[in-house]
């Protein structure tokens, strides 16, 4: 059994390899280039942990936590056009670097290159690996149409966003672990239990991203601190505050979006605290958080085996920024 | 066994039902749309050829052929936004209709889709169905890109423009025949005929298309005569006039290529005939013709079963436009 940290090395190891032919580099360097930019890698992990809960990592274990990375980075690179984002983790997207088109077609190839990722599995798991990986990926589209509806809508219920997020983000976490189980021959008990605790594990995260975005310390937190408030998203947050704040907050808050002044930040984040939405976020990423550990008590495993997803479950949410 | 005409409507049939859920529609209701406009529905079919040559249809034949056309129909998607094309069979396109991140992310999960489909297959032939269409989706996208970067280039071998042409367009005909017959349980060799059978004709197919595009007759031919004159486009034609015209017919060539005179079509017409362009695309029709009939030859089955193969050809090469 390894580690969480040793788990992040060995999948690091493994995909610093080229993952594209080199012809027609005009259609496969912008590929590279994207994966170059690094990221945490945590899906592909959560794959090797989510196999390892069952015992030893399966050969077929780093085929699919690379097709998981590499879809990951195929919505990454397609977000990017459809966000019209300039920067992602400090360096130029792939469409304001190569064009919207290349872009565009270096991300459905990466997309076909994690199928052939997949295919290279063992016969006997590949079917359900295949539906698990397919039904996630359609959810992720779903989530980011969703996303692009609720920016045009003024009012998103709590219940939609959820809803949205899980399968922006979580379904894909929740996923991940799950691919693991199947490959290392889990009980459908076990996955289902896996897969809540990976999704659940997700929404507290995203509560927490939110939190972090407004009430985070600047000098912790890697994001531009008020960030989401600048660019009026509806987060959990600002959504909660739209429903608990009085009248008066109320116009104060639709002012604020509309006028955007320059200490707007400060402003909204007034509001936010009047209306306690910080320890209201913080019960809620609890209550998400105690969910997710429920469905891992579930998983039917000696307890010393579940010591990687508590590590993981501590590095994605006990962090005190 | 059936007819090349039944083939098709058997498909038809099978096809004509809802292939995306209904939530969110923003997302899928394009989708739908798209596959509304209609279309030869030619690949699925071949897909079901290819699997009767070598015996009854295969109960998975039709979750291939979807899965086929759905990606091929992914394909027309992002290429029409690649192409800022308005009109697709007289119908406006998905990007010009639902804005470019919809069509974009509509592709997307219709390429899933299409995998989802492949993903019901009985698990005896999944690795190897999976395997084609990997490679040959991939091989799709970099036929698109070379064909992007082409049409920046001011010389182009013809050499460099069949692989193009190749990996654009015949690589999925001889996949769709190659993957029916995978189902069928067809040997290597037969397979490998199959697929090299689709490959030539594809080509044969797309020499035919830039000829009857310039020396078509307008009453029969579906497409507007001269429209890739106009355009300026890498054409068979045009590649080979570029390299067979004396300095002269080169010049003049040239400047209508830059100058755009409103009787461009007329005059380039006559520089083609004057190098012998339609004789010359003939013979080379007929040569990957004939290499194509050659591959069904070695195809080791009884010949009454290649009937409706010799229909497709026909149906494709020897229409008398």
């Amino acid at each position: 059994m390894h580690t969480f940290n040793e788990l992040v090395k060995l999948f690091a190891d493994k995909f610093a390899t080229d993952h594209f032919p080199k012809y027609p580099a005009t259609l496969y360097e912008p590929g590279d280039y994207f994966l170059s930019i690094g990221g945490k890698r945590i899906r592909p992990v959560m794959c090797l942990m989510g196999n390892e809960l069952f015992g030893d990592l399966s050969p077929d274990v780093f085929q699919v936590a690379t097709a998981i990375e590499l879809f990951h980075n195929f919505t990454l690179i397609h977000d990017d056009i459809m966000d019209a984002a300039s920067l992602r983790r400090g360096m130029v997207t792939v469409h304001k670097k190569y064009g919207e088109n290349t872009a565009l077609l270096s991300g459905d190839v990466m997309l076909i290159r994690a199928y052939e990722y997949l295919g290279r599995c063992n016969g006997t798991h590949l079917q359900e690996i295949l539906a698990s990986f397919n039904q996630t990926a359609r959810e992720v589209c779903e989530g980011q149409q969703l996303d692009m509806d609720f920016e045009k809508q003024d009012h998103v219920s709590m219940e939609a966003y959820i809803h949205m997020i899980s399968l922006k983000t979580s379904v894909l976490l929740a996923a991940s672990l799950e691919m693991g189980a199947i490959l290392g021959g889990a009980s459908l008990h076990n996955r289902k239990h896996l897969y809540e605790f990976g999704k659940n594990l997700g929404i507290a995260f995203q509560i927490q991203d939110d939190y972090l975005d407004a009430f985070g310390d600047p000098g912790k937190f890697g994001k531009d601190v008020g960030g989401d408030i600048r660019q009026n998203k509806k987060t959990f947050l600002m959504l909660h505050t739209l429903a608990a704040a009085n009248p008066q907050q109320l116009n104060t808050l639709k002012e604020l979006i509309h006028s955007n002044p320059p200490d707007k930040v400060q402003q909204v984040l007034v509001i936010y605290k009047a209306c306690n939405v910080d320890a209201w976020a913080n019960e809620l990423k609890e209550k998400y958080l105690q969910t997710a550990m429920k469905h891992l008590d579930d998983i039917a495993v000696l307890s010393t085996r579940k010591s990687a997803l508590m590590e993981l479950a501590s590095f994605l949410i006990q962090r005190d920024y």
